[in-house]
């Protein structure tokens, strides 16, 4: 519902242009969000390996669940009945759903786009099932998060014909216009996605086309995906300005890593989600200042220290490497929460070292020092002015 | 060390032998024991799923390792040099170590028992290893626990012959004795083991034996395995009444549901190990007074009542049973820690229930109401006197 969420600018990029990060307070039904945020990822209403404490004590403030998945198990329906999304995982705190047009786009063979929506079938059982911008609404109202997502058509942004987004894009405009009308929930957001693939006309367009709709918060979608650091940061660079003068969140679905965080908040954008810190800590993958810790290697099987010295989390505060290598080695159920909580307490405390930096006016300054954090070796560092 | 504990009863068993129940405070270097009382195994340095703030929220007091495996891996020396096995897994309660004897007998055509001790293959690669008396001895020294166990030569208690009980038996001892020679850890407790299989003489004559030697605590070994509940009863009759003056604590190795840790606790047992409830729980079986709950059954699907309704553990104070039925069917890491949460608070509450009852001198007259809460539906309910 247009109107069912406050978005406050607390600190504006500088004047001088030296970085576009800014500094909000997304006031939802379940709670503040500080933005430049986070959003760890419960596919399946539950952040894998985690409770709801495991993600608050990892300073998580708001989660994304996802449509297509609860829609198909355990069913939107059967999770209204049990009193919404929020009573059923118990998690007090904000949710954002976001659309399934992304899970239901990328099943190949398995789905059928037509102008009226996507027909699909089940990565469970084969079952087939119909999504339209109203079901996707109705499926959101029912889960009961605090920002529903208009359906979108996504596409791989660099391997996709020009015909192929325009098309696409064309389809998400339809599309969001219908979400918008679809849309009911009282004390539910909506935001809409901007596409457009790489295409900067295109993109420029559909910023426009999307932000002239009541949303309550504008996507970009079709991005994380098959581009490289320097084309998704074009593509941001275009999306961005056409919402200079918006007063709405900007959140970029998808990105994941520190460096890629860092990057796209100094462009300008307010929100993420990535099921990456989650992912790569299930295979070991640790994320400490500077760069990665591969905790499968044998050199940390000896080692007493904790996997990173000044890190408040789960793991790091009471067991060390030679502890969780262990742990993996034996393949236990531990080791995987454990990881889980450092990559993603690591991830909510680097957002935090961002807004700490937008909030004293030295983002720009810091970009270097942040930059090593993220261990970022390579890549795009162009400055913002000139994109 | 004998004398690196101290066992106190607090409440003998009643003069009228309607039970032979008691309660009793066993002082070990890192804390107090109230028994009975049952202890979570740990494998692998971790109660499977759980951190050491869920087994303490469960309400364990002292837990299991395994010597054999964490002598497999990551290796007793690497445990020592990371400062024993307390600070490895972060558990600063006691531990009780087993001897590893079980283990290794277990493995089949991959050991071979001698005299001086056994040759086995490593179940994870193959490789070639040999526990001693001595060595086992050592390898929990090296571990640090808070009780180190006798290795000892267990044998299928139903299917095994007279002779090769009795021939196991007798190397038991010779082994208790060296295992005894061999021990030196300053504040490490050390309980010898009694075999002797079904075998009335053999078992009482290895009850005289063990509890003739200077042992911390006297465990019953050989039990929990192809025998009947009745053959269980009686053999454990059998070693009590050979130690019914005994001063330490009597622990009945790998028992396991609640019905069974009832009857046990009746015939005079104070300590209990299994991986049953953790183990069942993995696969959705769930605990409650009355009996099992199978949370993959379909029919919990939509039922927002918790698994118990007046139990504090953190599956149930907090989730439904329709969410934890998703959470198994989405085979998510989350319902194996809520499950095992569960069981061993069930278990350990069950517990504390009978020390209640044995402090208040009523368990024989509540063992009615105990047994219905264990979902005990058949078996041997024979008085005590009666054996």
């Amino acid at each position: 519902m247009p109107g069912a969420s406050r978005f406050a600018l607390e600190t504006r990029p500088p004047a001088d242009g030296s970085t576009r990060a800014r500094l909000g307070r997304l006031q939802l039904r379940h709670g503040v969000v500080e933005t430049p945020q986070f959003m760890p990822v419960g596919t399946n209403a539950t952040v894998k390996a985690l409770t709801p404490d495991d993600l608050h004590d990892a300073g998580a403030t708001i989660i994304l669940a996802n449509t297509y998945h609860l829609y198909l198990r355990p069913g939107h329906e059967r999770i209204a009945r049990l009193g919404g999304l929020h009573r059923f995982m118990a998690w007090d705190r904000p949710i954002l759903t976001d659309s399934g047009g992304f899970q239901v786009v990328s099943l190949g063979d398995l789905r059928v786009v037509d102008d009226d929506g996507v027909t699909f079938r089940s990565h469970l059982d084969g079952s087939l099932h119909r999504f339209t911008p109203e079901h996707a609404i109705a499926v959101q109202e029912a889960l009961g998060s605090d920002i529903a997502v208009a359906l979108d058509q996504p596409v791989a942004p660099a391997a996709s014909s020009r015909e192929l987004v325009a098309d696409a894009t064309e389809r998400t405009h339809r599309w969001a216009e219908r979400s918008l009308a679809a849309h009911a929930r009282p004390g539910q957001a909506i935001f809409g996605i901007v596409q457009g693939g790489l295409e900067a006309d295109l993109r420029a367009a559909s910023a426009r086309f999307i932000s002239g709709l009541p949303f309550d918060g504008i996507c970009l979608g079709g991005l994380a995906g098959d581009e490289t650091p320097e084309q998704r940061d074009a593509t941001i660079d275009i999306a961005v300005a056409e919402l200079a003068e918006d007063p709405r969140p900007r959140y970029l679905m998808g990105l994941g890593s520190p460096a890629d965080l860092l990057e796209a908040v100094h462009r300008g954008v307010d929100l993420f989600d990535s099921v990456m810190p989650a992912r790569v800590a299930r295979n070991g993958q640790l994320w400490v200042p500077g760069g990665k810790m591969n905790i499968r290697n044998g050199r940390y099987l000896d080692d007493p220290a904790p996997v990173q010295e000044d890190c408040p989390c789960l793991l790091c505060s009471r067991f060390s490497r030679a502890y969780l290598a262990h742990l993996f080695r034996a393949r236990e159920l531990l080791a995987y929460r454990l990881a889980t909580c450092h990559n993603l307490t690591f991830t909510l405390d680097f957002m935090a070292r961002i807004r700490a930096a937008i909030r004293s006016g030295t983002l720009s300054a810091s970009l270097p020092e942040l930059r090593l954090r993220a261990g970022r070796v390579s890549g795009s560092e162009a400055a913002v002015k000139s994109a």
